[in-house]
């Protein structure tokens, strides 16, 4: 942040404002206080019977990587929403009974990742213009090595694990970012 | 958002960029195209006993009415640690054992509630600087007239509700702004 928004003054301070205990992005002309919050990234687990529904991504990053379908949430819609918005656009997929399933803080990316546990509604899916391939997988089908991001690895973790119980609890979760900077 | 905070230009429109389906501030100038997202607001309803804590709020909005201790998550920490925060910001009061309670998703403000069940640790509670007072209610205490926002009242009715069965699910709500702009 380089110029103040409201009055385009270049006058920015980054300090603590009165009152508060965090730094922020105070204007030195108008005294405008800009705040900076994490942001949330919900999606699916679309099952289908024994597979998961994974789609290849066609953005950088991690550009040939599968996830689950899953993007930030927008304004003026709730969580779930977002979530079953999110499945739709990456793999054309309809889901339902969403359940939510991993609450996944990423303090370092400023991210908090909400996954839900969904029924896919049937096998119409396809990719959408963010992936290159949507697929279903038997858990010895996953291409672990090849998912996209540590979150999501996580989480397919969790499902196959809970699966051989048949429970299926709320995961709370934090990732801390390795030290070779992968997502 | 008048100004391009990247190169003070006044040159923004609101429209959707390629390959994108909602509008966004993007400068005519240096193409910086700028996200708005929903903030996640976090905290506990600290429980002692057959007792919850309430905070009285000594600052707008909603100046003098009681709510449970929590605000907006910061960059940099986890869901938990944020709820903590709060309730040690707002109450000066310390909790564990924290539970993900409810999760409200306010679509006409952009903001998802996190309200999480906790035990206080100790008794040594006080008004933080954002306090009037801080204060333990029994069930029949609860100033419900005077309660700050409805997701408050909507979190203290499940607690209620539950405690009678003895167990609490977590739950997923939906409130949308009412007609008289109440929050």
């Amino acid at each position: 942040m380089k110029y103040c928004s409201n009055c385009g003054s270049d006058s920015l301070a980054f300090k603590i404002p009165e009152g508060d205990n965090l730094p922020r992005h105070i204007c030195g002309n108008c005294q405008t206080i800009f705040y900076q919050n994490p942001r949330i990234i919900t999606g699916t687990l679309p099952i289908w019977q024994d597979q998961i529904l994974l789609c290849k991504r066609a953005i950088e990053p991690r550009y040939g990587l599968w996830t689950l379908p899953a993007g930030f949430m927008e304004n003026n819609e709730t969580v779930e929403q977002a979530a079953t918005r999110e499945t739709w656009e990456e793999a054309q997929a309809k889901v339902e009974q969403l359940n939510l399933y991993v609450m996944a803080s990423l303090p370092d990316r400023n991210q908090v990742y909400m996954i839900f546990c969904a029924q896919l509604s049937d096998l119409n899916y396809a990719p959408g213009i963010e992936s290159l391939d949507v697929k279903l997988f038997k858990k010895d089908e996953i291409p672990w090595n090849n998912i996209a991001f540590r979150v999501i690895t996580k989480t397919l973790n969790y499902y196959f694990d809970d699966r051989v119980i048949g429970e299926f609890p709320l995961h709370m979760t934090t990732l801390l970012k390795p030290i070779n900077n992968n997502c």
